[in-house]
């Protein structure tokens, strides 16, 4: 018996999970395996194995495995779970575990297009009432389409990198004219981002019996967003600027197939969606979440409560024959449910910085300030009870420049 | 004398131009560089010269030539005039050059962010007028800022690759639910697409003054729309499916150093910019543009006309820190004048369909019919009355799958 072996149910690392990320070694950076506080060095374990197909591993990003497609994903997930739940290879393992506190790990992928939805109901109606409070919260479209838009891939940013506060233009109530400056109502969005695996052919549209199948896993996601620029920039192209500063993202991709158990029905959808974006496949996912403000938990959203399926965001992204890339990420837009304590942003949670929210250490908080740090954590239930995590996904806020 | 040493002053591709694009050899894809109606091997020519800088060529995409800035870009463009210009080399120039028709060349960049604008007045008013008629054309922002988004990286193709019709949901006036199928108000927009060289780091604007230096270059960009998909979608967000089936660009990029006699001042900017967009960068440039439909000229757009100026455009998309990288590409938006036969898109230029242009062979049109080949053609002043042509841009659509 090795210690990864007796890993204890509520470990959200356990060797039900094993998510991938990309580790910076001495010579050079690879794909990696995390387990409990370890990563696994797989392609140096594969090697040692003879398995050609590890080489796909010796890479600076999880693209070209991704771009293997679901069964080699599978595969790859058999081959690992097999070796490591036996006890005969327990000293081929061993080598190529390292303690995480020694492994600098970097973005794990090389991002492709980059698609953020709005997938929460309860975050698209208090937004509209902030935003457009003399219209229908909700636009007429809504229930139709999961809405999206693109962002800015070359700025998605592994948890950690600092976030400098940006600044551009936003136009104060009391004023005519716009201003420059550092934006005063930075905020997150605590969201998750699909993995996309497997490329598809220009002019063909993915069908939802296939869209899980292009999905490789999942990561926290944080869209940090300035709601200062983007009130006065988004009319009427969309978010713009507001947003495209910084995206994080978890280190570890946790894969689908580890959250089998957490398939859950969608709350319900009204009107019914269009034959294109209807199956069996327009599952939500059971994944609690938390956002964490300078260590006090201020918010606990459920994935569950979204509106739309991470699988009709892919029937609908290419349904017009918008081709999907491997490495392509798509978030699922801020996660907010009714209650005031499952709001992810804190234009909601705070109602537009009149209702500030109380830090452990009795700050009170509307938007960020310079130096907060947030932390977003989630898990989803796993086999025979245990847990799942998805790797946490943390940003500080550093002064404007 | 060999034949390129005495090119007519009307040539659009002399040696005042050298675009670069990318050629498919049965060795593999390089970088080549236009000359009239021959691709030159640039690749192979700096190999033969003993030039070590040219290994840069030996790709698939501009992406690492892109990568090495402003002062190797002109110290090629220096040595490729010196060694065409000169005499004492054709026999080793000769070689290199293959005729373009024997020649297949692929999409040149390998696009990294793609970012579409909004920078004609004129297109701007007209499109509200008809999107928004309760409302003033021009939002509030639209003179503070060059409003943006950004759009799919992974469906810019090359000139010359079939487009596809795409299907999607549009809610026609008389019904209260969208309905599903081929677009039926399918459109181009006639726009230039500014090439990005050079990368910056996260957190760090790119002042007016430096904004040019990533630049690299420009081609002609068509931004297909499908106007019913976007009309319903696009609220609140931007365009998303009814712009992301395809975007087409010419598959040679001409370089900003080839345009310097086109450099010409802005129409004129009232209100005065906010500083962080001023500068005496912030000009335009003299690129007369045509639209072929079936054959006829339908529109003949100025790009001198355009508000901002495509220096303003780097300086505010990276105001809040935003990152550039080499081969992200930005597009003018729609080059429309204030005459109707300067409209750079026939959602104006038919005025939302109720006034259809007449073709040559006595055929009306409002939108795209299945068959319809879209040509775009633009062309700039080059030095000592020569012409600097931008390589076409064309389209021919295909019925919907």
């Amino acid at each position: 018996m090795n210690w990864w072996h007796d890993l204890p149910a509520d470990e959200p690392f356990g060797l039900d999970n094993l998510p991938y990320g990309v580790a910076e070694f001495p010579d050079g950076p690879r794909v990696v395996v995390r387990i409990a506080d370890h990563a696994l060095d797989i392609a140096r374990l594969a090697e040692q194995a003879g398995m050609e197909s590890g080489m796909v591993w010796e890479s600076g990003s999880l693209n070209a495995f991704l771009d293997q497609g679901p069964e080699a994903w599978a595969a790859a997930r058999a081959w690992l779970q097999d070796t490591l739940r036996g006890t005969e290879r327990a000293d081929c393992v061993a080598p190529h575990l390292h303690p995480l506190a020694g492994v600098a790990m970097r973005l794990p992928i090389e991002v492709a297009d980059y698609v953020d939805f709005y997938a929460s109901e309860h975050h698209a109606t208090n937004v509209g009432r902030m935003f457009r409070p003399d219209s229908e919260p909700l636009t007429p479209n809504w229930k139709h389409l999961p809405i999206g838009y693109h962002g800015r891939s070359g700025t998605i940013v592994a948890s950690g990198t600092e976030i400098v506060r940006p600044s551009g233009q936003r136009k104060p109530p009391e004023s005519t004219a716009p201003v420059f400056g550092p934006s005063v109502r930075l905020d997150i969005e605590a969201e998750l981002g699909f993995v996309v695996g497997g490329g598809t052919r220009l002019g063909q549209p993915v069908a939802m019996a296939d869209a899980w199948q292009h999905i490789f896993g999942v990561v926290i996601l944080n869209d940090w967003s300035a709601r200062d620029i983007q009130a006065w920039e988004y009319v009427p192209l969309g978010p713009f600027l507001g947003k495209s500063f910084a995206t994080s993202i978890g280190a570890w991709v946790t894969p689908m197939a580890a959250l089998s158990e957490a398939k859950v029905p969608l709350p319900g959808q009204d009107p019914a969606p269009l034959r294109y974006l209807a199956g069996e496949a327009a599952y939500g996912l059971d994944i609690h979440y938390e956002v964490d403000w300078n260590g006090t938990i201020v918010s606990r959203p459920e994935y569950r409560e979204m509106y739309w399926s991470p699988a009709q965001m892919v029937a609908h992204m290419t349904v017009n024959g918008a081709t999907l890339r491997s490495g392509d990420i798509f978030g699922s837009g801020t996660i907010s449910g009714p209650a005031k304590e499952t709001r992810g942003c804190f234009l909601e949670l705070t109602w537009s910085g009149q209702e500030p929210v109380t830090l452990a250490d009795a700050s009170t908080r509307t938007f960020l300030e310079d130096g907060d740090t947030i932390t977003l954590r989630a898990s989803a239930p796993g086999p025979n009870g245990t847990v799942i995590g998805l790797a946490e996904c943390v940003g500080t806020i550093a002064p404007a420049r």
